[in-house]
């Protein structure tokens, strides 16, 4: 069996193992226990190990991983560090395809640990079994009901996977993404990749029907040979995202705490994304600034964008973070503008690029719509930024939809007030949305960058 | 009469006359009448002036300026262009000090708007009144009930004054700030700068004790030298936040359209913000989250963080943000070392900055005040930046409480989840609130240069 189908089975195992959860307060393993309860994991199907509890939460508890009756495809790890070796032999000898280990204290901690972590390897390699971890957050899969904190993920699944080298990012990033209508397919925390590792769960996306954008947080990679090839030719299919961490000295050192790897320099990287396609971040806003753009947007033909205001202070700084991040500002043809001065009014407004509507466009829904119309007509825009009008929360949920359909990437931008007055508008199909110009441009950016290396030879 | 003793005038005015209010449908001056009845200004010192109306929104109408019978020091002015001379003739004639005119289609707009705007110029020349704008969207002061758009600017007042040649900016912004708990003392639109501009208020808030902290959005200065001289003068007493609008060539373009103003090249503004001691920030989130830093916390006695997390990850990237911005990752004394191996559990965890709590960490608010406690007295730690732990909105209250009073700047980090799962903590004294590590550490950055600008000789 290959890593895809493996990984195929641990994201939709027939049964699932939580080893060392108990009824003690505070005990972790019962915390993801009552996660998988909550999500709606079938309770027939979910298995207690533990040496001492009969029962945990109402779920039947085995001494050991080989007394359990039903087939399990996934064990989740929690015992104290001296135990798991022995945990892992006995998943091998009950033929567990994946053994997720939340246990810490492994090659991130110590040599001792990191003796131990490597004892849990020779054990696996020879059984069926394959690791994930130690040091990990386990996995995320809505569609399968396993998850990796209990009480807060969500239950709709999505065309997003995900690899993260950071525990609590598996947990916080897909949280705020289904806070703008974003989900997710799988969503793993890779921990110290004493065996499986990003590259692995790459293949997984690539083949995975489901996935069809890839982010990632890695600070640094087992197989970096494997994972570039890997990415430079998903990526002409699938848009991977990548957030690299420990790009610092210092970053880098904590990275060898952390999870044991090694970071690799800054320079490497850089290359990396270049000749690969991936579309790197700096932060865990930039990393769903721009999901949220492959996600909602098609992508652009071209750089230049047209910036439709209200007000000339925000055009102008637009324009400057658009030319900053590479883009253009599109020169707008005679017959845009003939069009466009039939439509705007004469005073208070400038008809160029960017293009100032004026204070009371604001309260003129018609004239947005038709004013974006007429933009995306023009052969000379590839893509359309638009800011926010004071208006109410209805007003500007018809004007984000208003822009929908019209083929090339819209980004809306809110403003930094927006929050305190009203709830933000969601993002919809071909409109994206966004607190600020910069943000928008710098997206706006990736994405050109991006459809450049898909259609490159 | 010099300009500061003008300016505190026109924002205490014993009487207002709202130019152009009529009871049409939309019209804008009736909209800034409604705003200054809602905000409580005294209706006995509102005046409407219009040649037609008799009284609009329940406030009396005059024909003309001079026929208001009571003293009136501000005029805000919303007629139409061709009719802003004579009105501006009129409040000279009335002795008032400030016309802040509204009204666009002037320098901004055409060779034929910027001959209108000379007009003006010419007229107010000769006589005590000062004008604003044109161009613009008037004065928000809270403290005497002046409002620049009606139904939602805080009642509160503050220590934070505005400059912005930017009119959206004047109101987007301190509702933005009044989210966080941030108010102002006086804020004002710019507009074409005809007559009064940048640099007159800029003395002025120097001199007025309600304004401790500055923030302004310039696209281009009249008197370059003049503000120059003011900015590094005044930096020494008040941090002066700069957003500089129009740095690209296209935004520089814009800039003419928009206000009429030179741009300047963005390498003199890079030497004007060195030498003034300006805190120049690039957006208007950066320049909120500036504004929140020297709001809310203590300066930093130098560049050395020490970093506190629960979660591995976090604590890299934080480490590699501040490295990038040019702060140092504290080396922590032994002494802190001995005493955090007291107070952090062994497994899971790591003693080094950036110190990862663990886990477990984000259920333990002993744990943190002691670790805070600690770090604060290490006489290698300047500044605090602490990750929140996925908990509840009243634990990450506590949390943040409790890093209050330690006497070094905290930032605290939320985390890209929390606004989708709970309401965000708002920043507190000692203790600012950032959405990730990047945002947070270019801030502190920011702190340290401005606190060495303040101390060189």
């Amino acid at each position: 069996m290959g890593v895809v189908e493996e990984l195929e089975r641990i994201f939709h195992p027939r049964g699932v193992a939580i080893v060392g959860a108990s009824n003690k307060l505070g005990n972790l393993g019962n915390f993801y226990l009552q996660g998988f309860l909550q999500q709606g994991f079938d309770r027939d199907k979910l298995y207690v190990v533990h040496p001492i509890e009969k029962e945990v939460s109402g779920v039947k508890a085995y001494p050991r991983v080989r007394d359990i009756p039903g087939d399990v495809d996934l064990a989740i790890v929690f015992s104290p560090r001296e135990a798991v070796p022995a945990i892992v032999m006995d998943c091998t000898y009950k033929g567990i395809t994946g053994v997720a280990i939340c246990t810490s204290g492994f090659g991130e901690h110590s040599s001792e640990g990191q003796g131990l972590q490597q004892e849990l390897v020779n054990i696996a390699r020879s059984s069926v079994t394959r690791l994930i971890g130690p040091n990990c957050l386990g996995i995320y899969c809505p569609a399968s009901r396993l998850v990796n904190y209990a009480g807060v993920m969500p239950v709709e699944s999505g065309p997003v996977g995900m690899i993260s080298q950071s525990g609590s990012l598996t947990v916080q990033f897909p949280l705020a993404a289904s806070g703008m209508g974003i989900h997710f397919s799988k969503v793993v925390s890779c921990g110290n990749e004493c065996d499986l590792n990003a590259a692995d769960f790459l293949e997984y996306f690539d083949q995975d029907a489901e996935t069809q954008i890839i982010v990632a947080y890695i600070e640094g990679v087992k197989d970096g040979r494997r994972f570039f090839n890997l990415a430079r030719d998903i990526s002409k299919r699938k848009p991977i995202i990548v957030w690299k961490g420990g790009t610092s000295v210092v970053g880098s050192r904590s990275v060898a705490s952390h999870t044991g790897a090694l970071a690799g320099a800054p320079q490497i990287w850089d290359a990396v994304f270049k000749q690969t396609g991936i579309i790197n971040v700096d932060s865990e806003d930039m990393m769903l600034d721009c999901l949220q753009a492959f996600y909602f947007l098609p992508l652009p033909r071209g750089n230049r964008v047209a910036i439709i205001s209200g007000a000339g202070g925000t055009g102008v700084t637009i324009a400057d973070a658009c030319i900053e991040y590479g883009l253009a500002v599109a020169e707008l043809s005679e017959a845009t503008k003939v069009k466009l001065k039939k439509i705007v009014p004469p005073v208070g407004t400038s008809i160029d690029n960017p293009l100032d509507l004026g204070m009371m466009s604001a309260f003129d829904l018609n004239l947005i719509a038709k004013t974006v119309e007429t933009l995306a007509m023009d052969e000379h825009v590839d893509m359309i930024v638009k800011t926010v009008g004071t208006n109410t929360a209805d007003y500007i949920r018809k004007e984000v939809e208003a822009m929908i359909g019209i083929g090339k990437p819209v980004a809306y931008i809110t403003g930094c007030a927006m929050r305190v007055v009203m709830e933000e508008p969601k993002p919809v199909k071909g409109v994206a949305i966004y607190p600020n110009g910069r943000r928008a441009a710098q997206v706006l950016s990736k994405m050109v960058q991006y459809q450049q290396y898909r259609l490159a030879e």
